[in-house]
C-alpha cells in the first residue's frame, strides 16, 4: 500500500487537503509540513515505534503531526485536552511516551504531566520556529499491519485503555464509509469534534486515503459550522446530538444548501425528536454507531434510509459483520442484546492489556459492551452502553429511552439518566435535566409528562434541574459524573 | 468478507441490482435468481473449484450465472462470443471446463466446440425451464484469495492465456475505482462492453460490491445508449473509442444531461481528436488505461483532470503502483518505456502456465509489455502497444501516432497502421484507412497531410483503403488481422 499522503501529494498535490484557521494547505504543502515535522521529530530523537503523544487543540498543525508520525513509524497517541496533568501523566507513562507535543493552551498541564511520567514536553510552537533538521524522507509504503496510533477509549465506563489501530483499521473504515455514504469528488469533510478522538482522527485518514480536504475548526462553534456549510463547500460534518440540536437552534428557519449531503451523527443513541425535526426540516442525518475500538463507524444509516428507518444506525459497514448475543447465543430479530462486531477495521487489541485484550476479543469478536436490536431488515438500533443499564425491580430501563421522552418535552433542553441504589427495588431512576432558557418548568410538571408517555417503572423517582450536563469532549453525556453531584432539587 | 451479493439482498433487498431488457431485478431478486442456477448446475454435477464456461451474450442470465458460479464456489469462465468453435474448444480443453453454458444464439458452436473438448453444453434457455434443484445455500462469506473467473486474454499478440482473476482482485479493483472517480449512492453503470471482457465483468463486480444497479445493454447500439442516458438515469457508462465516436454521432448536437458523470474510455490510446471534441461539446470523458491481468483499471484520469490532461490515462488506481522501463532499469519522466505494474488487483497468474506466469510477473512486478511515459506530474500516457511496435531505418514508430494524425483528417471514418517489412529500411508504415461515407479521399492527399505532420519515416509508404477495420468484440482493433488481408489500394 502506497504511503497515503505521499501518494496524494504526487496525483493531486495541487489540490487542498486542509483548510484551517492556521493554515490552508495543499497535498504538496502538507507532505512538506508532514515531512519537516518528522524532521523536527527525529531530532528529538522519535525513532521506528516510539509513541508519540499530541496534547493539542484541533489545528492544521496537528494535522501534520499526524503524518509526520507515520512517515517516521512512530505511533501517534492524541491525547484528551480535557484530562488533568495526573490523568495525563498516567496516559504517558502507560504507552511510554517518548515525547509529548503540546500547544500554548496546555502548557502548564504538559509540564505537570510530563514531569511525573518521565517523559519530555516540547511546545509545538517554539519547535515551529526551529529550523527543519534532516530527515528520513517519507516512506513509499506503509504496511496495513502496522499501529498508527493509540487512542484511549474515553473512559466513561472504567480504567482508561489505549486501544491500538492500525492502518488496515482506517483503510477499512474509509473504504466501509465510501461504500455507504458514497464519495464525491467534490466532497469536504468538516472536523468539528476533537481530533484526538477517533471520530475526529478519521476524518483525517479518510482525507488522505480519499484524496479530498479536510476541513478543521479549532473547537465546535454552531454559527461557525452552519457558515462553512454555507460558505465554505462544507459537504458532510460529523457531530454528536448536542451539537447538532445547537447548529439547528443557531440556524434558525434558514434550510441547508443542496450541497450538505450527510450530517453524520454518532455519540451515542439520539433523542427521537432531534432526528424528526431533521426529517421535517430537509436535513440530510445519518445516525452511525461507532467505537473506537473500530476506527470509528461500525453501522450507519444509509442517506436513503434516513427517513425509512428513522432513529436507526443502519446496516454494519460493507467489511464488517455484527451479531446480537444474549446469554444463551444469538438473538432474533426484535430482541436486546450485546452488540459483537468483527472485521477489519476493528483494533488488535489494548496496549500492555492482554487481559482487558482477551476479555473484549472473544472468537474473533469484538464484544462492546452496548446493547442493541436489529429489526426484521436487519437494521441496527443501539439501545444503551450496557455499563448504564439500570435495573429496577427486576425490570430492564434503559437510560436513552427515558432521556428521549424527557427532550421530547419542549421545555427542557437537555437530560441524562442514571439508576440511584433503593431499598426496595434495587435502582430507582434518577434524571438531571437542563431547562430551556426562560423556562419556569417544575419537576412535577414533568414527571406527570413522563407519566403519561413510560411504563411505571420507567418514570424518574427524582429529578435534579441542573445549569449543564457532564460530557466528554466528544459530547458524550459522562452518566458517571452525574452520581457524583449533589442535587439541586430533588422528588419526591 | 461477506458474500458481496449476499450482504446487499440484506443491507438493501429491495433496491435495482440488475437493469437489462430481459429482466429488472432487484439485490433480492439477483439473489434467489443466482441462488436458482447455482441450484441448477449443482444438479449438473458442477462442484468447488470446477470451471464453469460460459458463452453468452450480454443478459440479465449472465448476471445471474456470475454469481451462481460465486454461490458454488466454481470458476467461471466467459468466453468471447466471436470465437471460432475449434477456438472455443480449444479453451476449453485449455482450462477443463466442466460444462459449458450457452445462449440460443451460440447453440450450434457450443456443440461442435464441445464435441471437441469433452465437456458438456447445456442451453440457458431450456435449463430455465427446468425445476429448480435443492442446492447449497449461498455462502456467507467469500475468501478474497480464491479465484472467481478465468478470462482468456484477446489474442491480439499470441496464443490465448487463461488470466487468473480472484476476488481481491476485483475488490481492490472496485476501491480503487471508487477512490478514484467517487461513488455516488444513485449511480447506475451502464454495462454495453460485452460482459465475457473484463471491462464488462467489473462492472458487475463493481454493483455487487457498491450495492448499486448494473444497466446492461444487450448489445452496443449507440441510439440506445444515448436514451439510456436520457431516460433510464446511466451515470457511468465503459466505452472504447470507436463506440463512443459513434455515439456522438448519433447523437448531434444535443448535449448529454448533467447526470451523466462520467464515460470512461478504455481500449487503448484515444484519438486526440476525439478527446479534444468530448471537451469541446462536454461529454465527461474519463481515459483509463486496464488490462485483463489487472481486473480492468490500472490508471484512470480523474474527472477534474480531463481537461488538464487531455490524452493522459491519468494516475494509477491508489493500490496501484506503476513504472516505466527501459532496457538499463527506470527511466525519468517523459521517457517511453515499458509499463510495469504492481499492487492486489494483479492477477496471481495464467491457468496452467508457468513459464508464462513467470515472465509477465517478474520481482513482484507484471511486465504488461505495454509502452507509455509518465509526465512531470506522474501522469500515464499509453504510447502503444509493444508487440505493435515499427522499427523503421533503426526509429521507433508507435502506430497510435500514426492513427491519430490520420484520425485527425476530417474525411477519416477510421484508421489502423502495421509496420511492413522492407528490405531498405527493415519495416515502413503502413496504413489501412476508412473513409467517411460520401468522400473522394485519394492516399496522395492524405499522404500529404501526413506529411505537414509528421517526420518523415513516420509517414506511412502504404495506403489502403477498407470498409471497416478489423477489431475484437472489445472493439480493441485486431492489428495483426490487417497484416492477413490484400490492399484494396497501395501507394507508392
Amino acid at each position: 500500500m502506497p504511503f497515503w499522503l505521499g501518494r496524494q501529494a504526487a496525483a493531486r498535490g495541487d489540490q487542498w487537503a486542509v483548510l484551517a484557521a492556521g493554515g490552508r494547505w495543499t497535498f504538496a504543502d502538507l507532505a512538506r509540513e508532514a515531512g519537516a515535522w518528522a524532521g523536527r521529530l527525529h531530532a528529538l530523537g522519535v525513532a521506528p515505534g516510539d509513541r508519540v503523544a499530541v496534547l493539542m487543540g484541533n489545528s492544521a498543525g496537528f494535522v501534520a503531526l499526524v503524518h509526520a508520525c507515520s512517515g517516521l513509524d512512530a505511533i501517534l497517541v492524541p491525547l484528551n485536552i480535557r484530562l488533568s496533568p495526573a490523568e495525563i501523566g498516567w496516559q504517558l507513562a502507560d504507552c511510554g511516551a517518548r515525547v509529548l507535543i503540546h500547544d500554548g493552551d496546555r502548557a502548564a498541564a504538559a509540564q505537570h504531566a510530563t514531569a511525573e511520567a518521565g517523559c519530555r514536553a516540547y511546545s509545538v510552537d517554539a519547535l515551529a520556529q526551529t529550523a527543519v533538521p534532516a530527515a528520513p524522507a517519507l516512506p513509499a509504503a506503509i504496511d496495513l499491519q502496522q499501529v498508527q496510533a493509540v487512542i484511549y477509549t474515553s473512559g466513561t465506563t472504567g480504567q482508561p485503555k489505549g486501544a491500538l489501530l492500525t492502518y488496515g483499521n482506517h483503510w477499512w473504515s474509509a473504504m466501509g464509509s465510501a461504500l455507504n455514504l458514497g464519495t464525491h469528488t467534490t466532497d469536504r469533510w468538516l472536523a468539528c469534534l476533537p481530533l484526538f478522538h477517533v471520530g475526529g482522527l478519521a476524518i483525517l485518514m479518510r482525507s488522505v486515503i480519499y484524496g479530498l480536504p479536510v476541513v478543521v475548526h479549532e473547537s465546535f462553534d454552531p454559527a461557525a459550522v452552519n457558515a462553512a456549510i454555507d460558505a465554505d463547500g462544507v459537504t458532510i460534518v460529523s457531530v454528536v446530538s448536542t451539537m447538532l440540536r445547537r447548529m439547528l437552534d443557531a440556524r434558525g428557519g434558514t434550510p441547508y444548501p443542496a450541497s450538505l449531503r450527510a450530517v453524520l451523527l454518532g455519540g451515542g443513541p439520539a433523542p427521537r425528536p432531534l432526528l424528526e425535526e431533521c426529517a421535517a426540516r430537509g436535513v440530510p442525518v445519518v445516525q452511525t454507531y461507532g467505537l473506537t475500538e473500530a476506527a470509528s463507524q461500525v453501522a450507519t444509516l444509509a442517506p436513503a434510509d434516513a427517513l425509512r428507518k428513522l432513529g436507526s444506525a443502519g446496516q454494519p459497514l460493507l467489511p464488517t459483520a455484527l451479531r446480537i448475543v444474549g446469554p444463551a447465543g444469538d438473538l432474533p430479530a426484535g430482541a436486546v442484546g450485546e452488540i459483537l462486531v468483527q472485521g477489519p477495521t476493528i483494533t488488535p487489541g489494548y496496549l500492555g492489556r492482554p487481559e482487558a485484550t482477551a476479555r473484549a476479543l472473544r472468537d474473533g469478536w469484538l464484544h462492546t459492551g452496548d446493547l442493541g436490536y436489529r429489526d426484521a431488515d436487519g437494521y441496527l438500533y443501539v439501545v444503551d452502553r450496557r455499563d448504564d443499564l439500570i435495573i429496577s425491580g427486576g425490570e430492564n430501563v434503559y437510560p436513552a429511552e427515558v432521556e428521549a421522552v424527557l427532550l421530547a418535552h419542549p421545555a427542557v433542553a437537555d437530560a441524562g439518566v442514571i439508576g440511584i441504589p433503593d431499598p426496595q427495588w434495587g435502582q430507582v431512576v434518577q434524571a438531571a435535566v437542563v431547562r430551556q432558557p426562560g423556562s419556569t418548568l417544575t419537576a412535577e410538571d414533568l414527571l406527570s409528562f413522563c407519566r403519561a408517555r413510560l411504563g411505571r417503572y420507567k418514570v424518574p423517582a427524582a429529578i435534579r434541574f441542573m445549569d449543564t450536563l457532564p460530557r466528554n469532549a466528544a459530547g458524550k453525556l459522562l452518566r458517571r459524573a452525574l452520581r457524583t453531584d449533589s442535587p439541586e432539587e430533588a422528588l419526591p
